[in-house]
């Protein structure tokens, strides 16, 4: 057997997303490439903005002796207080480059974190539905993960979170905007949340962290604003990257921050850095570190992404679809209109429609549509959604 | 406490390197930047060669569509398919894209090959004195490092590699050209490791795979040849990056290429892409897989790097160190003069000369140099090494 037991059966149960990434390129290669409406991956569409093209080439042509080297584990320390700067800035909290590592995107944030925290057998909860890798991230370190449903309108349910609190909770593990809903917490949701953490560390006298991973924060419509998690509970760690603001999914650039009120923070940054070290990352790419220094500002053209929510979401709705309306990141996650999700992505398929049943994020009855896509294949798409709508008793 | 007790433990134990490092910055901010000879570290100091500078301004200056966008997990087909041919025109052995994965690092490679293969609890044999991250990379996927003391020429014992394979060895962790000790093994001695590794095979009916970090391949002097371990053993993998032969440690790039002739080389592969990916690296940073593609027979100056080894390995057989002479890498690894080789170090650090104890690498009794320095910083320490020589009763 040429991989582990427990590998091979990782690989058997989670591969809804690859399965349908590898059932879309045959559909591609039968009809065409133009004839497939594939909105099954979160690939960001968009291009890099301008400011990073040319932040780029500034660095490529007029090269600085040493720039591809190692640089300390944490980063650029330039790079970290440039990060600090913005961080301080868009939460009023004093932030200092002693709070931020650089890392490879935020998958490689959330295992360091996960990494320097857990010890084997500690709990983190997730709330379904929930982006699915973090079920591997949690496991890689000897974790369990801990499932809480969220409520209909996909918002941490709080009451249920306080008892699914042990004293094997180690964190508690958000995703807003979120990934695969759209839905951003509110200022309430986040304090509600930091007031139950406050109170389980007390009784079970362990620190209990909340990790928000903020990778879609820029990502928000309609004025909404995403409040940041600092505020409300000190054991506070974010993570990030540059992916979805910045259309860097590929480079692999992101961040941890840690709460500046958080007592302990040396220890945990000493830890998170040497978790980045030993976990094989070394360090986020050297040059891509110093192309996003200035760039903590920056984000492709969101109005965009409204623009293909709102095309999306209207017309769906008007099919009869039941959805909660997205107010962030590029997903939509509408209640499949017959049981078996699966069978409903079946019938979509059928129409040349990619998408992801809810059973991939721990929430059967759903499923999701990712529109970081091309207008032409959301609108290619509708006709097959409304099809599939009427087939399931909907108006279509 | 803010991060677990076993990170906790190893970030106690395992710091020699970095204690060197934040010494020598606290050195350097007493006597000045000039004043302290720093071969701690194995950081290049040779710049990427033009044509990775000319390759990279051609990407940035006229972009493509998508360029930094995710691609499959495994990484780009056509920088896979360019590494294929590079190995096979090396090998003779019919590499394809389908044995490649491009990866963050070699760092990033072994974690994903360790991650792909070991169960908790399987042994992974190392040879002392060895690169001290390995000891972490196993434990990260719950393996236990199990290590074997080479000979008095830094070359695998291999009747004490027979009598250390226990029916929990999964696999053999090798690493030629050496770090930390220079040693480039035969073809000799690369046989001897496939003829022992089948034997037990058979004798536990359990696959035993060999692998061999191939980091510093490139960088090797005096026309000596590195053997490919792929001849010598099915289940081989090579581990490897850019990092030495481009000079690219802060990037991140590298591959893993599994034997064309490993049966079950498929299922390895699907199972390293997916740990590649539920890692957190996800994918090999995009824009370096992109330029690296047309840079497979690219190479920094080796003759720089081989003059360095000249000049101090004979600086140091002048003063009467017992030293083995390396063959490949930019490492040198003297026995100390006094038993108590962090004494030593301490002694060296006296006269500002900065490098490692060889218990940092399993070997207590040697002290490890890096010559990937400026000249000048080589020809500013033979005083110290002479000075600390004398006082050690050698000639100095």
């Amino acid at each position: 057997m040429a991989v582990s037991g427990k590998l091979r059966r990782q690989m058997a149960e989670g591969g809804w997303i690859r399965k349908m990434f590898e059932e879309g390129i045959a559909l591609k290669k039968q009809f065409g490439e133009d004839k497939v409406f594939d909105l099954s991956l979160g690939n960001p569409v968009l291009e890099p903005p301008e400011e990073f093209r040319r932040e780029l080439r500034k660095w490529v042509n007029t090269p600085v002796s040493g720039m591809h080297r190692y640089m300390p584990n944490a980063g650029y320390p330039e790079t970290r207080a440039a990060v600090a700067e913005h961080l301080s800035a868009s939460t009023g909290l004093p932030f200092t480059l002693n709070e931020v590592i650089m890392t490879c995107g935020a998958a490689g944030a959330i295992n360091a974190v996960l990494k320097a925290i857990l010890e084997a057998g500690d709990e983190v909860i997730i709330f379904s539905p929930f982006f699915v890798e973090y079920i591997y991230y949690i496991d890689n370190h000897q974790g369990a993960a801990r499932t809480v449903v969220a409520d209909e309108n996909f918002v941490p349910d709080l009451r249920a979170l306080e008892n699914a609190i042990t004293p094997r909770t180690r964190a508690v593990l958000v995703n807003s905007p979120n990934n695969p809903t759209g839905v951003v917490y509110s200022e309430e949701t986040i304090r509600g949340l930091g007031e139950v953490l406050g109170r389980k560390e007390k009784e079970y006298g362990r620190e209990i962290f909340l990790v928000s991973d903020d990778v879609y924060r820029k990502l928000v419509y309609d004025g909404i604003e995403c409040p940041y998690a600092f505020h409300y509970h000190p054991a506070t760690i974010v993570t990030t990257s540059h992916s979805k603001d910045l259309a860097l999914p590929g480079e692999r650039i992101g961040y941890v921050a840690v709460n500046p009120s958080y007592a302990d923070r040396a220890e945990l940054v000493n830890g998170l850095v040497f978790a980045n070290r030993v976990l094989g990352y070394v360090n986020a790419p050297a040059l891509m570190q110093n192309v996003v220094r200035v760039l903590q500002d920056a984000s492709v053209d969101i109005e965009l992404y409204r623009k293909k929510r709102d095309l999306l979401y209207e017309s769906l709705v008007g099919m009869g679809y039941s959805v909660v309306k997205p107010m962030g990141a590029f997903y939509i996650f509408p209640r499949s209109p017959i049981e078996d999700d699966a069978a409903f992505v079946r019938l979509l398929q059928e129409q040349r429609v990619l998408t992801v049943p809810g059973r991939g994020f721990g929430s059967p009855g759903f499923f999701r549509i990712s529109y970081c896509v091309e207008d032409r294949v959301i609108e290619g798409s509708l006709a097959g959604f409304r099809l599939a709508a009427k087939k399931c008793g909907l108006r279509g």
